[in-house]
């Protein structure tokens, strides 16, 4: 793995599956607890605060459909998240041309076991660097303009 | 269509499909205008912009993954940008539940006849509102903290 450390963060819709993915790789659990209604942005934050603090680390968040969660976490200054629906090529891309650095899964449409699969991939494949660092660059700028 | 009008915008690996796209749904083109060399992020603010500044806009954004176009979008205020791989059901949601006004697609993972599909389903969806709103809002704050 290239990342020092992994946290995970999920609503309610997303509890179970970061439960299970909990049970076979281990990371930082972030909440939240129990399956009672959330609010998805707030878990999206504390993944997003506890990436940007850490020298090395990376994020997954989960709810229903992964779509809150990967536009929440994106809000964030430093964070580039990936909405993975299962396909390989493209988490191994989210990494090599984008350099993610949280995942974003909807536990309605993908199962645990091709999650972690993709998890995989997403804390093995290296950033390629080179132009698609200029346009990394680019995109923290909006945050300021 | 619940919008007054779509923008669409690319890079030059999703100009292929955004020239396909407009065949056969009118929209305004932002570029790129060749499949020459371009940097993603230029035309993610472009179609941005545009959706901020009009009343009831929503937009496409193309590049090879649509991951880059995704998390550029989505670091503008205003901006919630759906990266959609062909489900249409998310692609439903991403409306309904999320209020998206920008879906992005990765041309190398998507044919045009499944893009079309989802671009109907994403222009004809009614955000719910409710307790979605208020999460949606949250979002929003992140940008200012």
């Amino acid at each position: 793995m290239i990342f020092d450390s992994v946290c995970i963060g999920s609503d309610h819709g997303g509890f179970d599956l970061k439960t299970a993915l909990l049970q076979s790789f281990q990371m930082v659990d972030l909440g939240t607890d129990s399956k009672e209604s959330v609010d998805y942005p707030v878990y999206a934050k504390r993944v997003a605060e506890y990436v940007v603090a850490a020298n090395n680390a990376c994020g997954v968040l989960v709810c229903k459909s992964g779509i809150g969660m990967s536009i929440a976490a994106n809000k964030f200054a430093g964070i580039r998240a990936f909405l993975c629906t299962g396909n390989l090529e493209m988490t191994k891309l989210s990494r090599q041309h984008n350099d993610c650095n949280i995942i974003c899964f909807g536990a309605d449409f993908i199962d645990t076991k091709l999650a972690l699969e993709c998890l995989n991939i997403f804390v093995n494949s290296v950033f390629e660097g080179g132009r698609h660092l200029r346009r990394v660059l680019e995109m923290e700028r909006f945050l300021i303009n």
